[in-house]
């Protein structure tokens, strides 16, 4: 089988042409496949297939198996490679997900995709559907007391759960430790995505992020955004950041009429291979 | 460029046939491609070459750019591809390393290569060259304090220290907090890797170790071998063992009369790929 890696900010995937390659088992092989020492290695595997409600489909597989609804770096890649490999020669593209029809636009250089921005939707803010368990309708820079320290969240929604936590030194957090009791605080029914964010200036951020189930990731499309939002609605910031994490860095603008998030950063070709499955 | 995947119980490197590439900074090339994030992700590359002392050249570059001069799973891995891919058609094969030239043997099964064995040489066990700070001549079986409990260790050097401990459960053991505290225990002047091992019958081992600058490997071929020789040494084994770690399984035989360490295990391919550099 013959396949694509990429990467957007470090998060890394393995690109299935699925208009030429069939795959019968997607949870098995992105298991296998998404193995660091006895397989590729990757996050997990997108598979780019033919769709009846877009220029194409998105199927993602997490590294566990688990099926993915939407990642905000991997269908950056998408977008590259739906372009650069002559499936859709658009620069305005959509893709089918399952978290429903979404459109990008390529930043073109040359014949090349330079740049990629996703409109991410609305971020949800009512603590009962972020879900969060608290008092009052909204958490906005509430306190509270995690391992002793009082810490301030604001909680956000983007298709899934965010606690933003705004900080003075996100360098000096110590992330293995408090992160954890982020993730599994008893107001996180379903735990919590946890991003600790240094305010830089009026349009940019620095964050790092402590993602449920896998521990502090390089990036995280999504919590980006969330994080965007979160200094935006607090008025620690702008509504057009720009974000640096620890994989790179995101360009976030939450439209003030439409509501809705869109991310804009860059999608990388790493290398192409052929495998036995 | 072309590269090729393999992986010996875990032990991953990209190899990069030297017959038809050309490499001129391989140091950085092992560097961008070992991140596994960014890159192709390895614990290495293995260039192999042509050679003028035997079948081919194995050069090694860790993934921080370091050259290394052997590596036990690698070479098998060599004589896995240079037989199947046609460098050399034969079931002996000599492959120079920069700690001087060594004979695989390969296991052949319907033209594949199903295991290889290697000699990896006699071991050392002269404290002051393991190196080992101590009062006797040899480390056999002493007792050391490292943090707060008693360990008996033995010393072996199979061209790098080692630093074997035996334990009753391997599987307890908590490797993050005493693996650290070994590598700089004062006694070993360039540090050490610490093999924990269970005896499990007396040709049986279970193994889990420590590497220096590494941590946890999933695999360590001279760690295996160390490990064999320690418990044969302190009588708790005979002179062929199969030891168990955590990415597989090795065979070790320690000859009485040649006094050299034979190590025999799987190579396997992985994947094919091209990438640019």
């Amino acid at each position: 089988m013959n396949f694509t890696k990429m990467q957007g900010i470090g998060n890394d995937y393995i690109y299935i042409n699925c208009f030429q390659e069939k795959i019968g088992n997607p949870s098995e092989i992105a298991v296998k496949l998404s193995d660091r020492h006895f397989g590729v290695g990757s996050d997990g595997i997108i598979l780019i297939q033919p769709s009846l409600a877009a220029d194409c489909k998105m199927d993602m597989y997490n590294a566990d198996g688990s099926r993915g609804k939407m990642c905000g770096n991997g269908i950056r890649c998408v977008g590259k490679y739906v372009y650069e490999r002559g499936i859709a020669k658009k620069d305005i593209l959509t893709v089918e997900t399952l978290s429903g029809v979404k459109t990008l636009h390529l930043d073109l250089d040359g014949g090349q995709v330079s740049a990629v921005e996703v409109n991410m939707g609305k971020p949800v803010r009512k603590a009962s559907e972020v879900p969060v368990l608290f008092s009052k309708d909204r958490v906005l820079n509430e306190p509270v007391i995690v391992d002793g320290k009082e810490y301030r969240i604001t909680c956000v929604s983007m298709g899934n759960p965010h606690c933003i936590v705004f900080v003075d030194d996100v360098d000096s957090i110590k992330l293995e430790k408090i992160g954890p009791l982020f993730e599994h605080y008893p107001m996180f029914p379903d735990r919590v995505n946890t991003e600790f964010v240094q305010v830089l200036g009026k349009n940019e951020l620095k964050m790092r992020v402590w993602e449920r189930g896998s521990g502090e990731t390089l990036a995280c499309g999504t919590g980006a955004c969330a994080a965007a939002c979160a200094a935006a609605w607090n008025q620690f910031a702008e509504r057009q950041i720009k974000i640096h994490l620890k994989g790179g860095d995101l360009s976030i603008r939450w439209d003030g009429n439409s509501d809705e998030i869109f991310m804009k950063g860059p999608a990388k070709f790493v290398f192409d291979g052929t495998v036995e499955i």
